[in-house]
């Protein structure tokens, strides 16, 4: 962990908002943090290992703002399938099976090492309401050397017999058992989040329960936001004294402020709900392959992006198709334009560097100083092995990105996480 | 090619829109065409050489109804210019370069080694002006195997100085220099199709002239039809005396009835083109990817498809930015659901199975009998490993073809082209 080394190559990451910077030289890890970037390598850094990438390009770590580990197992399946349809017939059987502590772990291997050998190094994601799962799934990560928030879902109605936790003081106290074991495994980069599934999933009093627990523990919080008009109407029904859905949140202390918070979509917020995010800095994990598949909406992350809302890319799977947050970049760029083109001419759409942006330094900021080579940011880089999409032209730095992203071909050649080599 | 043999294995295709049939057993080659499917094989097929498939999936050879060779290059790039910087600053440039031979051979050859290795069997195809270059291209695909119609593109306005044909005369006599010549070439599966870019870029008397040689020379044509609003207007100013868009071809006999059709794209067409394209049997070359990618629209492909119009998938490289088809399924669906949600509420999403139909029976009914494993039609057909899907989870079939669709991973172990093995 300690030790200093140099990465040497193609060094790229976004500086600011639709910015690329691409530099060839060395770039440097101290005690897990980026030391600086330099050209030659000056002479106090003589002697330090340094890794000769070659060819490859060097980026940031990504982070993964919204993805819901177990549903991974049959992603990709099903997106003929109406929510409704989809929730009861493919995702509610699916999670209630990780009750079973052996169909977690054999489950959630295929899950880290896959979730290892993509561009993400730090994520946020929602498990079961299994308490023991969700600790099999942050031990997995936590070994894997992946950076994490792992979120035992909350859900005390609205949901299947066999799925639920019956009654908020069931709920609170499966929780609260849940936190004291985290507090307790020590992980190193693995740290818990609240994770109310979403409103309708969640009572009024197992809300309030878990903004006291937000506040006892000092722990953040994810959920999902105004993704469909007619779940912003069923909130209304269920709350109708909340002002607006993210009132329900809210007022229970659970949207930003002390409380860290990532809202999944945020497709259909009316202006009250958007400053109620900017002043509380509310991550916004906007899921486009989630927008593709879902038949919700496209979501506005051009303007959130632009007026500086914070705002990081999230897989959803399962919902989205993929982990590859390159993919996702690429599904930012075409529901932006299809969005400008069919619904929104006001806004421009997004561009590579901006997706870029959201899937690094956007995102990275949930996790602390992530997601930028400046120094003191935490070590995160990847190494990419683009081999794949070579032909006989020649491509900027940024078309090999802008390749990676539309056509795959991105192999992770080595990845750090906080400096430590992962793989 | 007069060899019989069978592949066995599970057999895969869609006798009908939105039908899929699943089969295990033996696919049966006489004389290059299914013989057909038997769960057992008869008596009279005792000895043939069988090929055991394994747990790979049998699928019809995929049909590419739209895509621009000399454009392979750079797909995936320059995504976020918008039409007219992406035609001037990459396309015109890159095509224009097909007037060197070398450039020719060696650009095609990286194309056509690429499309062997998808699903495709057969493909729709747009070269450059250049006969040459396009007769080198079609020589490559022929030796490949693969079927095609390909274009020598035609051009004498609105076009850079250097990339232009000029005259109307001009064009004329490089078009029938192309098509003497490929008369002479012999090609085994690859034949000419007469290819304005667009009418745009065709004066009047070209598109006349274009008519003639179709009729001379029996060869059917392709070109691209109400793609965006703007590109209908700029027709309408150039051409006033037609009735619509697609009377500019149909005046000249280049719309349908006689001459084989297609048209790409068919976004905004009126009632009277939609009438035009039903009563000629124009094929409709629906490209998702396109879609997502130029800012123009989203095709009304469910309705086009359910009301009876020809219509099949088309990549169009490099608007759409990969020659992969199962991808292309499952943009197909994706861009179904948003036109669903923000446009037209009226037309339920396009199906997988829906998707699949249009990729191989739709698409392949511009080649003759191509796309069904129904005796008579061509034996056609891609054996898939997926193996690179497969987790802890067992899949349906349907559910396998979905996951090659949305994550990709679908590598071709196996082709056959009017039952000849290509790969």
């Amino acid at each position: 962990m300690n030790e200093t080394f140099a990465l040497r190559g193609l060094i790229i990451d976004t500086p600011d908002i639709g910015a690329v910077r691409a530099r060839q030289g060395f770039l440097v890890c101290e005690d897990g943090k980026v030391a600086g970037f330099f050209g030659a390598l000056p002479g106090r850094y003589a002697g330090i290992p340094v890794a000769d990438c070659g060819e490859h390009l060097i980026l940031p770590g990504m982070s993964d703002l919204h993805l819901h580990a177990p549903q991974y197992s049959y992603c990709g399946t099903a997106m003929d399938l109406q929510l409704i349809d989809w929730l009861e017939r493919y995702t509610y059987p699916e999670e209630a099976r990780f009750a079973d502590p052996e169909h977690a772990r054999a489950y959630y291997a295929v899950f880290t090492r896959d979730l290892l050998h993509t561009a993400t190094t730090r994520a946020a994601i929602f498990a079961t309401l299994h308490t023991d799962a969700t600790l099999e799934l942050m031990r997995q990560l936590d070994q894997s050397g992946l950076g994490a928030f792992v979120g035992k879902l909350s859900m005390d109605r609205n949901c299947p017999k066999d799925y639920s936790e019956h009654t908020p003081e069931n709920g609170e106290a499966e929780t609260r058992r849940w936190l004291e074991a985290c507090r307790e495994a020590g992980f190193a980069r693995v740290h818990p989040i609240l994770t109310p599934r979403f409103t309708p999933s969640v009572s009024d009093a197992y809300m309030e329960k878990l903004g006291q627990l937000a506040r006892e523990y000092g722990v953040p919080m994810q959920s999902h936001l105004s993704e469909s008009l007619s779940e912003i109407e069923w909130v209304k029904s269920l709350c109708p004294d909340a002002k607006t859905y993210a009132d329900t949140y809210a007022r229970c202390g659970l949207f930003g402020g002390d409380c860290p918070t990532i809202m999944a979509h945020c497709i259909y917020c009316p202006e009250e709900e958007n400053r109620m995010m900017k002043d509380g800095h509310v991550f916004i994990a906007h899921c486009p392959t989630s927008n593709e598949n879902v038949i919700a909406g496209i979501a506005p992350a051009a303007r959130y992006l632009r007026q500086g809302y914070e705002i990081g890319l999230g897989s959803d799977v399962a919902g989205g198709h993929t982990l590859d947050l390159f993919a996702v970049m690429a599904a930012a760029v075409q529901v932006s334009k299809l969005r400008w083109c069919c619904v929104d001419p006001g806004e421009k759409p997004l561009t590579l560097p901006e997706a870029l942006y959201m899937a690094t330094a956007g995102g990275g900021r949930f996790f602390g100083k992530v997601g930028l080579f400046e120094p003191g940011y935490a070590f995160d880089a990847v190494v990419i092995d683009d081999s794949a999409n070579r032909n006989l032209r020649v491509f900027s730095p940024m078309e090999r990105i802008e390749r990676c992203a539309y056509l795959g071909g991105a192999k992770v050649a080595a990845k750090f996480v906080d400096g430590r080599k992962v793989l």
